[in-house]
């Protein structure tokens, strides 16, 4: 977080961090003539994500949506075909099942972290499960030791949704590394963003050559700008999945910049941690916290409100005082399209729970101490 | 096309028009704190392109590919369906049939215009046809009314794929309004772009709320926006096709030009026309050209040697002197995802024979009077 005032209105939710050089970036496109997919800043982001995450492939895509489609399309998911996946996340965990006509299977969550609780996830497995989904929820790693135990020795892969957790580490190991596919989002709340847009990171050499197929519209596009072959044709299934250099450009100067976004943001978890403490302990708040050995990527953080109404009070006593909380999300299970698509095991009461004690503190790199200040200000002089 | 030199170096096949007012529009994005989908450009560049095309309603997706995806969901369009499409056109059209897992039927085209033959429609249509899908290629408008011959009895929708004919008009009627649904492309290939993006056009009021949704994630978001819920969730299948406010805000600056950017696309169509005719008369050289009562939107410029070879020496010939021709589409029904697949009726010889006869010329906005001589030399220079 940065000193000085806070200035005179509301303090948002969310607000995207500028990162030096994304004009000159985006002029230099404008110059190029090459503001389609693949060029110039699309290299070099996608190296410095390589660098970032340490994974050995990565894929720029117009979104963390279409990364995760693109994880369904290269295992073939159809219908008869199973995804297990944590009740409590974005719907578009879903919808890239659904889309590929398969079935989406809700599992609960651990209520210590609104991460997939592995024991739900193993009451979900069944012969037709073809992948299992999970999701770091701002950005502490669920447990992937659990989660792998079942998946290995059944053959199942598993799909990181790393959307929250970009630089967030699990007892060594960066998030988005562990499972067969990562996927990232670069959307305008995420900690690096390039407006709308995602990354692919692939963890398992068998599926590269058929993602570069599949992102450039189901063509050879890519052995053909290589050299490899004279003319690109029609080779497999596939979509439009390059995002345009015109976002790769904002995204790059951004990825420059991760240091000091991780930087600033964590000194605002940092704060709200240190604190809420105290009023926390006194009022029966769960507060967010990460496990011993895990690093979390200062993605938000929440309370736990004793009850659905604490929620309520808190959020609107918020906003009287300017402070713009968020609760979501709400549980996929209990939606109109997971009621129609979807299938669970029994009631998932813990993530229903979650969601109705959550309350989300703005939190974003470029908050001055004075916003921060009106935010522990205005969450301690509420009374649960 | 403008005034003065060429410069030195080679003609390129096709360089993006450079708007007034693009970087002017980025900078105003990235303060605007706003540069995730749905913004004050989007909602402007969509207006514009309302007006341009006629079309009730218009929704900006991140390709044309996305838009032909969005057509296919609205369709519900699944295991076991048809949809009749040209062979002569990019993969695109097939993935987007392919990915719902429905099957693309490949028809023959028209020599004379390189868009899909009715007859040979009427022949591929079967009782599992859903859908047909149409490309005006080059922006000359197929025969839509023997299409809607053939559709309107058997309640079947026609696809517009409208990648190449914003502004094209066919007797009074504007290329993208005609078939429930019309796609757009804003590759930085096109007329009109902002690197990577598309638009869907509805023409059919029964989709309009559920695009809506599908565009959105699956979810309401748009509804919430709109304050007529007061949270969001998920309501249906999906994906994310909002470009954004980047995208956005270079688009809207192309279609405020759009009046200049086809005036001088028309001014090198026209100087290839004139400048060609006697040549390709004495060489049996059949050249471009739009029927009476067709405005085609001078997208491209082809020719058709009268034989494979000459195709392939013209482009070496142009080559040699600095020229960058270019011979696509390679049909679909003979690439290996086509073969896999896709079905056709019969071996569609006019579209082969199209495409090894066919040699596309430079045409972009900016082209000087001295490069389209070089070509139109270049051209003139060589004997069949
Ligand atoms: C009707 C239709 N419907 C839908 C969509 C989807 O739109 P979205 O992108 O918005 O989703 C499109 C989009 N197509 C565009 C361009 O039309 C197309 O030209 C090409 O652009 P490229 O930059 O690749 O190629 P180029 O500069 O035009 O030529 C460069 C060399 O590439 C060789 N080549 C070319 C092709 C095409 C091919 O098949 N095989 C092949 O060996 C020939 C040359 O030497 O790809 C674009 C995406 C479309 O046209
Ligand atoms: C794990 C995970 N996996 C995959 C992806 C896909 O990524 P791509 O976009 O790259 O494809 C995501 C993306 N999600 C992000 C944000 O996380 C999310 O916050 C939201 O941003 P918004 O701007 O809509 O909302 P906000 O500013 O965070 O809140 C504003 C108000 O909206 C209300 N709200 C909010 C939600 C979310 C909801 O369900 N229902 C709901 O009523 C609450 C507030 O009052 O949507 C984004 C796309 C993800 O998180």
């Amino acid at each position: 977080m940065a000193g000085g005032d806070s200035g005179g209105g509301d303090v948002v939710f969310s607000r995207p961090f500028r990162a030096p050089g994304e004009l000159e970036n985006l002029d230099r496109v404008l110059r190029s003539d090459h503001s389609h997919g693949d060029g110039v800043f699309t290299a070099s982001a996608t190296a410095r994500l390589r660098e970032i995450t340490g994974a050995g492939h990565v894929l720029l895509t117009t979104s963390c949506t279409h990364a995760l489609e693109m994880a369904s399309m290269l295992l073939d998911l159809g219908p008869g075909d199973e995804v297990v996946l944590p009740t409590f996340t974005f719907p578009s965990a879903a919808t890239a099942i659904v889309t590929r006509g398969a079935t989406p299977v809700f599992a609960d969550i651990d209520p210590r972290t609104g991460n997939v609780d592995p024991e739900s996830v193993a009451e979900a497995v069944t012969e037709r499960t073809r992948a299992i989904s999970v999701m770091h929820y701002g950005g502490v790693a669920a447990d992937l030791d659990a989660l792998e135990a079942i998946a290995r020795p059944r053959g199942i892969p598993i799909i990181e949704d790393n959307a929250h957790g970009l630089g967030g580490v699990s007892g060594g190991r960066r998030l988005g590394t562990e499972g067969a596919f990562g996927a990232q989002s670069f959307h305008d709340t995420k900690n690096v963003h390039c407006g709308e847009g995602g990354a692919l990171l692939i963890n398992d050499e068998r599926y590269v050559a058929r993602a570069e197929i599949i992102r450039e519209k189901g063509t050879d596009r890519s052995r053909f700008l290589r050299g490899a072959v004279d003319k690109y044709s029609w080779q497999d299934a596939g979509s439009s999945y390059l995002p345009s250099e015109l976002n790769a450009a904002v995204l790059d100067a951004q990825l420059a910049a991760f240091d000091e976004i991780q930087r600033r943001r964590r000194a605002v978890w940092d704060a709200y941690a240190a604190g809420l403490a105290d009023w926390a302990g006194e009022h029966g708040v769960d507060t967010m916290s990460a496990a011993p050995g895990l690093e979390h990527s200062a993605h938000l953080y929440y309370l736990l409100l004793p009850e659905h109404e604490d929620q309520q009070a808190l959020i609107a006593h918020l906003k009287a005082r300017g402070v713009r909380a968020a609760f979501h999300y709400i549980p996929l299970d209990s939606a109109p399209a997971g009621l129609r698509y979807g299938r669970r095991v029994r009631p998932l009461d813990r993530a229903a729970r979650f969601h109705d004690r959550l309350v989300r503190l703005p939190l974003w790199a470029g908050m001055t101490d004075a916003e921060v200040e009106r935010v522990l200000d205005g969450v301690r002089s509420f009374r649960p």
